[in-house]
């Protein structure tokens, strides 16, 4: 099950310039909803059906007066282990986890997701103003 | 034959942002019209003369209300493996079944066509507005 | 139904010299057999479960009296289009009715299949002696 | 020498709509004016001095009524083979031909022209409105 | 846990030939071992030391009597998602359980496993012989 | 520790006119903060913890009356080895140190760092206009 | 039609040592031969069926008292330009017309030629021994 | 020393079109100035401090009444092959040179040179205007 | 100064079976010898001469009783941080250092340095036999 | 013209062992001979018609007593920028004075020219043996 609360914050060493940081991993799985029920996924569901998802996820964000510490953004990714849930789910809850944590000036998370059934996904959700 | 009511949605579950969903396949293949004429082929009239197309197609949208269900837009896909039919129209057909079934807010379809002749094609075709 | 009738050969003109011929084509499709059954598929079959595959195929041999001709394999390939086949098969039956065609005195086929269930297969087999 | 009347148009399916078609071949070859004229070359001054160039043409646009025929394109595209010809004027002309004939909202022509002297060429001309 | 009961084979339908059949995903994952000890991950672990490992597993081979079923290799991957194991385990034991159950000819396995402190690890075993 | 008492500049020889220059470097590398604070690290603190960073930084600016010399810039970048600083202050220390010494017409900064965790950061910061 | 005259060649300067050199040009094209039958194509025919083809070709030797001259195998390469012939003969005739002029110790010839039909071909012949 | 006398022109035969040609050579090489001080430089000096500088040059521009002749373009640049000449300097000059010659609506050179000190260095210059 | 005794290994779990290791990262950095002689480099010392040299290091051996653990390999590669050493000396340094650790049944050492005056060095080390 | 006294060796750290030292350098420049006749050229013959060449050099060997010290290297490259030479001498030249100066087990050089009408040329050359 996601777990916003393991995001943790710095504060920003320059609020007073408005640049940007990106962050890219090709490490996120989560799971296939079993039945199209999203929720967490015993090891046994998992044999069953809910058959594992891998994305990258790329976030990009003005800080505003505070940074996402990246080892904190590394648990709270795994957190989706093994969490049966939708791309579409998975991309605007990254989102609003982050906004609502990091307070950003601008945001976008991107998630592009592995084939299945012959077809690749790329979900891209923002929030906020660039300028 | 292009068979639009295999096209499925589910409901957008952040209909309050506007958010991309692109989605790409490269094993897109249809018949090449059978002296100029569209329609299905048969087994016997593939070999005569209706040529295998293949294409990879590349369909971006913003969701409204509406999500396109990712394992019959396969199926969709699918059904115009026997069917001869010109480039302009597959993805100008494709365009408007999405458009009618998903009601995007906005939508792009693209056909990304193999070589014939020494000569490669893609074709673009866009509905609604992005901002 | 794979047609090796479909096959045509023309006279080597150089067999005096063992040389080498690699053909390949991205645009081999054949179909999944249904329920595990090989056969042809017909359009209804096509989309209950009998899902397409897609592969590249490589050929390549040294020919001996007869080299084999351009157009006609082409065709022959096309004849898999709604067969129900394993992966296995579709390689090894290539090389069989190539063989049993052009009589090469060496010879290899290649299947590169596309991602099915995250999984990618390449098939290989070969008949003959080199040197 | 270039024949314009070789290029064939069928009716757009879609004319209420602005879509885009792109057509690329990395196929094109003509020859170096000899002596800096331009003209039709003999295979004999071919080996005097009326060196063969070689490019990529990627042409694009938006049809309005018309869209030009694929194979006729190609057709075209072979008659510059044996014609003297300096790498502005086939950009040029390119344009000016299709443009007469197809009577596109918008169209681009780019040539990619091969390494002469070490030094590589593209030239890009375009013509009409896009939006 | 591995549960290499869930490997399925099939009769090799080409049992007088050597043949070469090749494998390969970018989906495998596993854990670290939590504290240097092998064994299931509970969900709570996981966040407190037992890393996710990420990995690319090829597997080629030569079938003797029996082929691999495609989907049960899948499944039998997917086994190894929750499970702590060292790198050189996971290859060595992918080889064990393919070998003990499939009986091919002739068998490599390789995993490529992500960047971990800067450092890449590929572990390649094999079994049996070639020719 | 960070020495912009190198960075020396040379007199703009075209001041006239607004130009671009990008220089770019894949061999900076400094160490991470020991226990979070940041500092000179010593050779015994190394090993216990200030673990190395590796980035490639791109630089571009418009000059207005100075230029950067290139010589200089390299023993300057040089100078963060064995410092123990934080990403986001590396890429906007090398803007102010920069800026205060080169006085662009316009500057942005780019620190591209290598995989942590198995997630990559590029930071991005500007100063100045372009037009 | 292939003019081998064209070819001229050189003393190999360092005839005591067994070295190897490579040339290789992606501008080869000739005709496809009209109706089957190879030959010269006037202008007239090359738009009624005699389709260009196109290749890189790749010609390695070792020399043994005679070097190839660079610009007198462009012009026997141009040669083909408007000469109707299969791929294979394209290929062990410019081996054959090699080794008669320049009598080299070891001498392979690769036609690439560009995809027909969606298949790609590679023609490879070879004479004489490396060692 | 560069020799802007080399510089010739032909009329541009589309002068009623804005259209634009873009020229690239990886071929340029200057020398790096002989203790700061630009000028030509001897053999002597060339192995005494004088080392070569290596760039790629691309020259893009909209011709107005005139075109740069390819042939003289390339000596032009080979004319700076033994100066001594900074960067900056390089890529002003044949802008100056370039636009005093062949008076263009609108022009870029942009000079990519090689690494030097693990820094890899990119100007890019600018004159007239594109609409 | 490299530091052997910070190697640590553990016992190969497979040791009946001849399996290969290999190890890739592109994060080694060294000093270059101040004034030709070798040794640790103080950080005046640093910015006087002894310029940082950067390498991909690649690992690869066939472990008999014991295998190198990750982490160490990683602490022993930074231990050359400060460290003023030829290339050569680096690489078979290495291969000393690894073998005499962790014994191994056949070892080699690549160090693939950046590009120094123009010039990319490769050194390759190999220790024990394959088979 | 070559300069081989300006090669530099040092002694080999590693004698008992055979190990392999390769280097590259795409910044090799030198003169396409005028009217056929090797030697120096001036500035004015420059632009007469001795053109420039260009190539990468690849250097591969196994010292035996003595290394190539690097920056040595660099300077006897640089010394044939301004010689008229063909393609086959400079290889086996560079082959020929290395030999000469470092003795090495086994020496290989190649030099790979850029692209001259069209075609482009490589030359490989060795002496010694590798086991």
């Amino acid at each position: 099950m996601p777990k916003p609360e393991l995001l943790e914050t710095f504060l920003n060493p320059y609020p007073a310039r408005s640049y940007e940081i990106h962050m890219t991993t090709p490490e996120f799985t989560s799971l296939c909803p079993l039945g199209g029920i999203e929720g967490d996924a015993t090891d046994l569901e998992l044999l069953k059906g809910g058959a594992p998802d891998f994305a990258t996820i790329n976030i990009t964000y003005i800080p505003d007066q505070l940074c996402v510490e990246l080892k904190s953004l590394k648990l709270y990714l795994w957190s989706y282990r093994n969490d049966g849930i939708f791309y579409e789910r998975v991309v605007n809850r990254i989102l609003d986890d982050l906004s609502a944590k990091v307070k950003p000036r601008w945001l976008k998370v991107e998630g592009d997701f592995n084939v299945r059934g012959g077809i690749k996904s790329i979900i891209t959700a923002t929030t906020g103003q660039k300028a």
